[in-house]
């Protein structure tokens, strides 16, 4: 089998057999075959796309590629959330303690984010003495012994999706749906879960940017979940502006603790119950995801997610005193208004414009050797659709010396829109697939 | 400027302008930009397309990326030729002291070959003692003597085309007609000439299939050479089957000699007057095709053809004798007949069968290290809508011991099919461009 006919088949239109996918991911993380074929490969891949089957042999190839975690002395279904990613979207933080307090084992590992802000690990980082670097059977026993652990990835898990993305970045095909959704559900695989909700994000703020990219994205990775055996469930969310009030890792911890403590910003709560309650389902704890969310907002009710929060805090040596006094969390020195400049309904709170403004502020990683400021990041204090007199603040920066203050400012200005009629309202929950 | 948004500007269909373009072939020659990016680009080029402006600021820069000859000092028009590529093509053998035998100066660097028979220059090399291997100021010291030189390529030209040629070959980005017309005449305007005649092959032993795309091709390299001051005409021919009936490199020169002598295939006697007619107008020794013709006719007959020849042999260290004693030229010593299954006339002489078989005989080079054996090759007997009789001989194969005589002989014989009734004559000058 030569590299150069699997080319020319997919540049030609032609359907690659499983044979020659496996030939190609292997060679390519072997160093066998040479990167600039595997950049013309999937740049004929951006031109011709790949079938479902096709997406699914690419996803079972690139399992198989490394490690992967065996979860199967863990008893009942490990279930696992994606998301596909949005500014202030914490909602691990709610749900993995929210669903463990459902009776369902939740193993998650987690990646640190490159980005507008760190990702789950390092927003469990801002509470103080947690640790998210675990070693394989420690983080398996604290699941046996809790039903509950979130910690950061080890071992040379899926290889090649870190090969294969690393060439996507640097020759513009990171945007095409099957190369997404392999290196997706690949890693959902090898992280040993039995089932799997997908949040797919959609909007100005999200990968992709309609409800019709997304939709395609979700019904793509449920197929290959199917086919590939992991009980795959998928949502199509909106992500036109921030989720939530908090963008910035301590930031969005305090959220999470108010919303575990049962209270917080309206829509992350939603979403974190409609996620959780696919999550019981797929796990096979309710029969319906009414019933499900039943059981979820009983417990966030009574403090049963709390403490399951607070038992995982303690699991991983961070300080669970957290939970009653939020100022231990790691706070910024600075803080600066962002005000309405005239009165009306705000039509606009774009969710990239405020991500990016927290990345200035240094809530975020520019490159994998950026160092994060913790405390660092953006609260809104209005959201699209409520009125909004001119000279209220619309936003406070959190900052510490050293920041992009002035930048951050002008992004974060030009992330608001004020009219005087009030805008068409959009759901949350977009689509259910 | 970025290598990764040209990829992505290419990719969406955009048009690059020339200092995107220069930016990628000098990062590309310098080794700035990797490998895996411009193999992306050659992709996305492939799918997308060069404008004609596109493809001549490549050519530009790609022209730009080494060295490049000065024929300055010698008086009038250089006039060049370029043949894609066919099989038994010797014209140049032909063209070179005809043309010069009119009084157009012909500077001729010429490559080895890699395929069905050597290049040029390894043709030459069968005549004992010839030198293909020149400095630059020999080389024009030669042609501003006798008005004729033909030598090996040296120095650095092009070296983009080399890289770009060696990612497009195994990246099977190779048939892109803008990729091949900026890398034919990127070499062309390095070479130093000021106009070149283009023999653009079609047929099932050419890189072209079909007259539509061979035209499509001479018509881009026809823009692009008017767009670059290089004065540029083009020629549609066939390759069906071999040009004439030698196939091999001592074989095509005992032919070429034929020719200049004033016999040789009416073929390639015919193709030989037509470029050679395009050249000397070109140059500006003639006002009309047919008044150059004539004057090239004129010089076959009288012999002051093959005396240019003669000159040049001697210029360049080769025992003139070859020309009155052709076996002094090598000969192999094994000879296989393939002989006709059934009468009738014959239908088909595949070029590329042909030429598989040479170089199976040992004619031509699988690698650019291999080895050629200068006396292999094929002779037809036949060409294609000649009466045959059942046992008649085809054609003769060549060989000394270590040829892969077995295959050849296969490969020549289904290389010919013989039917009943006479087929259909095509024509040797498909169009002139």
């Amino acid at each position: 089998m030569r590299m150069y006919d699997i080319i020319l088949k997919k540049r030609d239109g032609g359907v690659l057999d499983r044979s020659e996918i496996e030939f190609w991911i292997g060679g390519c993380v072997r160093g066998t075959i040479p990167d600039y074929q595997t950049a013309a490969l999937l740049m004929a891949i951006y031109f011709r796309g790949l079938s479902r089957r096709e997406t699914s042999d690419l996803t079972l190839s690139m399992y198989k590629s490394g490690d992967t975690v065996d979860l199967s002395e863990l008893p009942g279904i490990k279930v696992d959330k994606h998301s596909t990613g949005g500014v202030g979207d914490k909602t691990t933080l709610v749900l993995a303690p929210l669903v463990a307090s459902a009776g369902v084992p939740v193993a998650k590992m987690s990646g640190r984010g490159l980005g507008h802000t760190g990702g789950t690990v390092d927003k469990l980082e801002s509470i103080p003495g947690f640790r998210v670097e675990m070693d394989r059977r420690e983080f398996i026993r604290q699941v046996g012994k809790i039903g509950l652990a979130v910690v950061a990835q080890t071992g040379n898990l899926v290889p090649a999706d870190k090969k294969l993305y690393s060439l996507r970045d640097v020759t513009a095909t990171v945007d095409q749906v099957s190369l997404i959704a392999a290196s997706i559900m690949s890693k959902k695989l090898a992280s040993g879960a039995g089932a799997v909700v997908l949040d797919v994000k959609a909007g100005r703020g999200a990968f992709m940017k309609d409800a019709e990219g997304a939709e395609d994205l979700a019904r793509l990775m449920v197929d290959i979940g199917s086919s590939l055996g992991l009980r795959t469930a998928a949502l199509i969310t909106a992500m036109d502006q921030p989720l939530g009030l908090a963008v910035g890792n301590a930031l969005e911890v305090r959220e999470a603790i108010e919303t575990l403590q049962g209270g917080g910003p309206g829509d992350l709560r939603e979403l974190s119950l409609v996620i959780g309650a696919e999550m019981v389902v797929l796990a096979g704890r309710a029969r319906t995801t009414s019933e499900a969310r039943e059981m979820l907002e009983k417990n966030l009710v009574s403090g049963m997610a709390l403490a399951k929060f607070r038992e995982m805090i303690s699991a991983q040596g961070g300080d669970p005193a957290v939970l009653d006094n939020p100022g231990l969390i790691p706070e910024a020195a600075g803080k600066t208004a962002i005000k309405a400049e005239s009165g009306g309904y705000l039509s606009r709170c774009d969710a990239m414009g405020i991500g990016l403004a927290a990345m200035n502020l240094g809530a975020g990683r520019e490159t994998k050797e950026s160092a994060i400021d913790l405390a660092a990041g953006v609260v809104l204090h209005k959201k699209e659709g409520q009125r909004v007199a001119a000279g209220e603040v619309l936003a406070t920066l959190h900052h510490n010396p050293g920041a992009r203050l002035e930048m951050a400012v002008e992004l974060a200005r030009r992330s608001f829109a004020v009219q005087q009629s009030p805008p068409p309202a959009g759901p949350l929950i977009i689509r259910k697939i």
